[in-house]
């Protein structure tokens, strides 16, 4: 099947925004066997029309357009697919329905012009959008088909899931494609080259697989794709045999998730120190539904001050050790496991940048500590790199911490 | 200038790496009054051809190409070129001199193939690299002109600012070409469509404008781009008496951005309370490079316990109220401002869901308060939206009204 992707958006052109769909596709489509041969990127208006032209004169059999669908006047790729299939606009009552329930949900006032969005090209299959008002719109003409879905990453990839992969899975069925089984290791702890070093040679023994790596930081995804379901349960213990400890999850569940489950499945509570991470660990985990059930209290103590009064760190640490020491990080780990009554506690400090470094401990230094009622284990890394990304990192390394004192103390 | 992008790597269409070249290059473009027209991927090999043929085809002036330069199979970006423009490839000395010396610097043994990248095509200019092996390159052929870029982040960079932004900056003297002109107003409180009723119909009195808009939770970018510089001050003129209130930054600064610049000129210090944003609020401040000077103590009160505990909310306000409610907000942001002794105070608490959500307080639902010594005020908003964009949403909110107060008690 020959894919085509076209993204719309001049702010993608002009660098205001990072093309992340492509990824997101490319990474999708992967998972069934697909490969994107060609993508384009054109500005809100007339180039998309010259794009899809393009892309339907190479023969593409699948078109994937993201963007152009919302009320505005550079929102016309609806009006451009409508007139290169020479499909009329119809207002669908339906839709017209739906996205006056949504307004009305949300006690909003919005312009009449919003509802240009229940406009669909004669024929066109309508793809739900449970996240806002354009719905996505499926077009197929003569063996080739285009798919014209939302710019929004939050309303894309829902409709991607649940209205286009149906069709996707009827559309290989119907080719007689032989079905494809793909399975993804998350792993954190190792790197991408340590991970391709342990497994690709010896793996090749075990089946034909297609190998896919994809990198993110401090984790990194190691997929197999191949048409033997049996080979990849083979595969699957060879690779726990060599690498079991820095898996932390099969296919698309995150770190905070996993830790999240297995607080709920022991009936614990954690809580969070953190310093230079600034409440992106709580913030982490409270993404997970359900989480006041394991998670009641946190702190953000980026002072010297708010560790000694919210947490009782020795005042006396921080000109003995510095606040960013192995001292300081137990304290805090043990006081918020206190303060807070919890099971387990996490704790972080250390050096964001870009300034506060010094030679013996650099911008990128972090301590991270655990506590439970039995031990309090702490280890340091350096993640010498931008502000985010280290508070990524750090935040990746201390929910890993958690997961494995989990398993630990529950055996 | 008709600018086009290609970039190369089999990477980018599986989903293994995000782009981040054409967002650099756009922004750099912008910073000239260029745009780039269009951008194609492409997969390593013989699809660049077929890319760079078409561009050529649609008169591009100037064709940008990522990737391919390296020493392996399945860079031919060098050749391809040299192909299209019937140059011969030729070794040049200088180049081979250089990257000996690079490689035995680095005391690492390389294959002789990397000696490839010392061919270059026929009176094309050579763009040094000084953080790698390959070369750029540049030709000129018929008024078009190609430009040869490698794939690295870290290589293709210094290699635009250092190489081609001064043979760029001849160029553009010697076309004598009217420069374009951007600006961006970034918008919080009003959404996409009521911006466009409200600017779209009278800006066009004011000059030849070109409309974008770019559309995030809960707030959305307002983009004009003229060739006339005047009319771009007269627009902003009149946005701001439409929607002055709304526009919180220029172009590319962030509400925290904002939030923590406002506290600094201030010398103020604010503190969080969070309840359903888990920390996202503390997290947004504390991305901001400087923060510490700001910031110093944020809580996490996920149950009510947590709440009386760390903030001092009288117990009886649950039962009397519930924890989603006014006077449960106003107790936890003066609680906050006092715990911490700082100058404002952001509390949120409200459901974030899938669950918890009652036909008077559904799913969605957000009390938002900011206290000053001077006051509290407090408001509520719902966000029917799942779990982390409700999130996001509010914190925008929060962040917003927290900009305001701090440009009101400072007049």
């Amino acid at each position: 099947m020959k894919i085509e992707v076209i993204n719309t958006g001049s702010e993608l052109l002009l660098g205001h925004v990072t093309n992340t769909h492509l990824g997101f596709i490319g990474q999708e489509l992967l998972g069934f066997g697909l490969r994107i041969e060609r993508q384009a990127t054109v500005p809100d208006g007339a180039a998309i029309k010259t794009a899809l032209t393009e892309a339907i004169s190479r023969n593409a059999d699948l078109t994937i357009v993201t963007g152009g669908l919302g009320p505005t006047s550079d929102d016309i790729t609806r009006d451009i697919a409508a007139e290169l299939f020479g499909r009329k606009l119809i207002l669908q009552p339906e839709i017209y329905a739906k996205i006056e329930a949504y307004i009305a949900k949300r006690h909003i006032v919005v312009p009449d012009i919003i509802r240009v969005q229940a406009m669909v090209p004669e024929g066109a299959l309508v793809l739900d959008n449970n996240c806002g008002t354009a719905p996505g719109l499926l077009i197929e003409e003569k063996g080739q088909t285009i798919v014209l879905l939302p710019g929004p990453p939050r309303e894309l990839k829902p409709m991607w899931r649940d209205a286009f992969v149906p069709w996707l899975r009827n559309k290989l069925a119907a080719l007689n494609r032989p079905p494809t089984y793909e399975r993804v290791w998350r792993i954190l702890g190792i790197g991408e080259s340590s991970v391709q070093d342990k497994l690709e040679e010896p793996l090749k023994a075990f089946g034909d697989f297609e190998f896919g790596y994809c990198a993110r930081p401090a984790e990194v995804d190691f997929r197999l794709i191949t048409t033997d379901p049996a080979a990849l349960d083979r595969a699957s213990e060879f690779i726990y045999g060599q690498i079991g400890e820095f898996i932390y999850a099969e296919n698309n569940a995150t770190i905070e998730q996993i830790v999240v489950s297995l607080l709920k499945a022991q009936n614990k509570k954690i809580a969070t120190a953190e310093s230079c991470t600034g409440g992106l660990v709580a913030h982490r985990i409270t993404n997970v539904p359900g989480a006041s059930a394991v998670f009641h209290r946190g702190w953000v103590t980026y002072s010297n001050e708010a560790k000694t009064a919210e947490l009782g760190v020795p005042a006396e640490l921080f000109p003995a050790h510095g606040a960013v020491s192995e001292e300081v990080v137990r304290a805090m780990a043990k006081g918020a496991l206190d303060m807070a009554g919890a099971d387990i506690a996490i704790a972080l400090t250390g050096i964001a940048g870009p300034d506060g470094g010094t030679p013996e401990k650099p911008v990128g230094t972090v301590w991270i500590g655990v506590a439970t009622a039995r031990e309090t284990i702490a280890t340091k890394k350096l993640f010498a790199t931008e502000r985010e990304t280290f508070k990524h990192m750090a935040s990746q390394v201390a929910l890993d911490m958690a997961r494995k004192v989990l398993i630990q103390t529950n055996n």
